[in-house]
């Protein structure tokens, strides 16, 4: 795995909503791992992912950014350890994630999506991600923070 | 209309993730009334919407809790007015959204969602919402910045 590869979680037994391949209603989102530790995709919304008429749901919006920075963050720590992301067996979760919504998001039209860690406080990471038009204008901004947890710990977060 | 009452956006056209009655992929979201500026649901996530296994998708969640402050700036409006909710013409969108994952949210299980306007600072109303468990332990909780549109601004946000 290396820089300029795609991240596909395309274990059957992964239905996550916004990561798998195989879960009808979800968002089947995978990324290109474009930079050290940022990921990128080219993305179309179905017409039943709105909230106003023709415009993404701002709660999809959010799905979709978590997404990015959840897929930021195994590419981080998959160039780091110099294997695959999907090798990576530790559990990450969002712990606070702040969303600006600055122009309409429009479904049915490509987008790009980006996603990156921006520093590590470990066990944290503080990571950005966008939703941009093909000309780059911003649409959606977010800025997260996620936490490594334990092996043993408990599940905490999402 | 009247505190009390359920708020459902029931009408055919409407097709929004978060509240339509009529789109198999959304979540189908419906408010009770509850206090002049607050609603609350009780909200029964599907297996197909998770991120981890068993655990509502981080971004579920927003949309959820975009959802619960959407109905509490309209019950807001609406115990102003004194009319129905689905009466209010003016388009209110979501600038600002910031989310606080403090305990998984299990799918499959009765929860509680909760949305207030805090306060108002016109065009502009602040909000909060939860998911909560039964026993009313914050499981995610979030704030909000608001914006009533003109009636002929330009549609911004989403």
């Amino acid at each position: 795995m290396a820089v300029g590869d795609e991240i596909r979680f395309d274990d059957p037994e992964n239905q996550c909503f916004g990561c798998s391949q195989h879960n009808p209603r979800g968002l089947e989102l995978t990324f290109r791992h474009v930079a050290p530790s940022e990921v990128e995709t080219r993305y179309v919304s179905d017409a039943d992912l709105c909230g106003a008429p023709g415009i993404i749901h701002g709660g999809v919006q959010a799905a979709i950014l978590d997404e990015a920075v959840g897929f930021a963050v195994h590419a981080h720590r998959s160039h780091q350890r110099g294997d695959d992301p999907r090798a990576d067996r530790r559990r990450i979760v969002t712990l606070e994630f702040s969303l600006r919504y600055r122009r309409p998001a429009p479904a049915e039209v490509p987008l790009l999506v980006r996603g990156r860690v921006a520093n590590e406080e470990p066990p944290d990471f503080h990571a950005e991600a966008e939703i941009l038009d093909l000309d780059e204008n911003v649409l959606t901004s977010a800025t997260a923070r996620w936490r490594l947890l334990d092996d043993d710990a408990p599940h905490s977060g999402q």
